[in-house]
């Protein structure tokens, strides 16, 4: 959804007001209540709506630039959505600096965001983990929200993709292509995005009268070497899966490639299903079937969220969960 | 080549001074004279050295953190570069802020070049186009260097990969397979890189008495989808060829992918070698044979030379070429 698709009356409507109600509520106008702007707000951000440059409160001590702190660029979900992210701030009239961490799991050096402080009007946080952010971002003088890291941070809004609704689409697509032994590679265990799936498959194979095999959940870490390793450990099982949900598309891409230097057939003798829709999802061979997360949309909702809070909004919604969809390709289909 | 690896000894052999004296001009102290400080930082740089933070000029002006502008984040070989970079930042106590444009061929944004400034030591530069450099960065009141981007930004000390040569390595390794007819597909002919490629491809050509054919040479764009169409036209050719050098790796891939997909076994029907040596080439399917940059030591030199001009010395040498090398996988080989 572009953002000109979503017009004002769009969210009038949702909302149950007037447009002019909205534009008032948009622009940080008065004549409408706190409470009324923030549900306006939230709907907005929902509907993927990013605030317009000129709708803005003008303030001369804004710079116009977002800090974006990121535990590793170096990993293609990440920098798809920071792409996202840039993309929407511009959009808005914004510009973003990126505070990158080298280790995934350092905290950000408090050094660092105070000087960054000094130049942005706000802070995106891309943080995987739950300790990177404490001490640190808790003393923060400009608003926060995080991205993709749901369900802990309370004290900051937070914007990501329906991490177990898409995990259980991810399952149900495979039953229904007619397989009932389904492996599971796992996540980083220690993300709520890898809990969530986790969850997600475990409730749906249950849902569906399957008992779950603890040999067919297999621990993974999101990365493309250890789908690549997993593969050992699938083979090997006495009775083998006909297909494997890997909790993300780089290590789907690991799993794909093992099987292939195995000499599988695929999806013939193995479907392989992933999470995300990076690019190289498209471009793995067979070209992978996947969970595909609204990167562009969570980069417009992160930017919009945080744009009304710079312009002195609470958000009404601490969280803000977008849909993911099944992006069907060539790597699953029904078992030999 | 680890930091590690590279001791003060060798640096005093290659400079031929005493090891006192290497440690007086890293440490910027007083006893060594200015052109010999500059020969030495610059022989440092080449071979790989990264200043050690004991070993800084301690500044209370200075916030340790290094300003990188960039095109584009969101492209694999400039998102390894990045990465390289802030490791190497990392050794040297430095930590990252990244502005990254939306667009490839925008300029930076001079109030965004300005607020950085004031939190920042030094800028690296990581931009194709060269009028993204005009006005904008010839205005900075900190250090500047260019990244991968040799040849003509005479202001500024810059670092790359030795295009010329790598480009000659992969045309002489198809020669040495015993190809004839080899295709070229161009980079983004508006940069550095992809005209030193081309001509490199001609000389070669050229030197081994094989006259150039025009029809052979396929217009690029560093893209994997350009890649992709041009397997067309390389399959429509009167006298097809039997390999093709793609410019860079991405577009490499797109060959590859192309090529698959019209039913050719590579590389007994068509031998493919890329440029760059990112993670997708290692990954892509038959895994790609490439022209590796030294992505690490291209960060290391970079982080080196910045540190070098903050500590206020002059680079002695403009421009630092890092040498390229030849990884031979599975997309090359004899002609059938």
């Amino acid at each position: 959804m572009s953002r000109n698709d979503v017009s004002l009356i769009a969210i009038a409507n949702a909302a149950g007001v007037s447009q002019m109600t909205v534009s008032r509520a948009l622009s940080n106008k008065p004549g409408v209540s706190r409470a009324r702007r923030e549900e306006i707000l939230r709907i907005a951000a929902e509907m993927g709506y990013v605030v317009n440059r000129t709708e803005q409160k003008s303030s001369s001590r804004r710079s116009h630039v977002i800090g974006l702190v990121t535990a590793e660029l170096h990993n293609p979900f990440v920098s798809e959505l920071v792409a996202g992210v840039g993309r929407a701030a511009r959009t808005a009239g914004y510009e973003l600096l990126v505070y990158s961490l080298v280790e995934p799991d350092q905290p950000p050096l408090p050094r660092v965001i105070k000087l960054m402080q000094q130049v942005i009007d706000g802070i995106i946080a891309l943080l995987p983990y739950e300790h990177s952010y404490l001490e640190v971002l808790a003393d923060a003088r400009v608003p926060i929200i995080t991205v993709d890291q749901y369900g802990r941070f309370v004290r900051f809004p937070s914007i990501a993709a329906d991490s177990y609704a898409g995990a259980c689409m991810a399952v149900r697509h495979l039953l229904g292509l007619g397989h009932r032994r389904i492996a599971f590679l796992t996540g980083d265990e220690r993300l709520a995005s890898a809990q969530d799936r986790h969850r997600a498959y475990l409730d749906t194979l249950t849902q569906a009268g399957i008992a779950i095999d603890p040999q067919l959940i297999i621990p993974g870490n999101y990365s493309l070497p250890r789908g690549q390793s997993a593969v050992k450990t699938l083979l090997t099982l006495p009775d083998r899966p006909t297909a494997v949900f890997a909790a993300n598309d780089m290590s789907a891409i690991g799993v794909v490639a093992g099987l292939r230097e195995a000499g599988l057939r695929l999806p013939d003798e193995m479907s392989v299903i992933g999470f995300d829709d990076i690019p190289g999802a498209a471009q793995c061979h067979p070209a992978l079937t996947t969970i595909r997360q609204p990167i562009q949309q969570m980069g417009r909702s992160a930017v919009n969220t945080l744009l009304a809070l710079i312009a002195g909004l609470e958000a009404a919604s601490p969280q803000i969960v977008l849909p993911t969809e099944l992006v069907v390709r060539a790597s699953t289909g029904v078992p030999m």
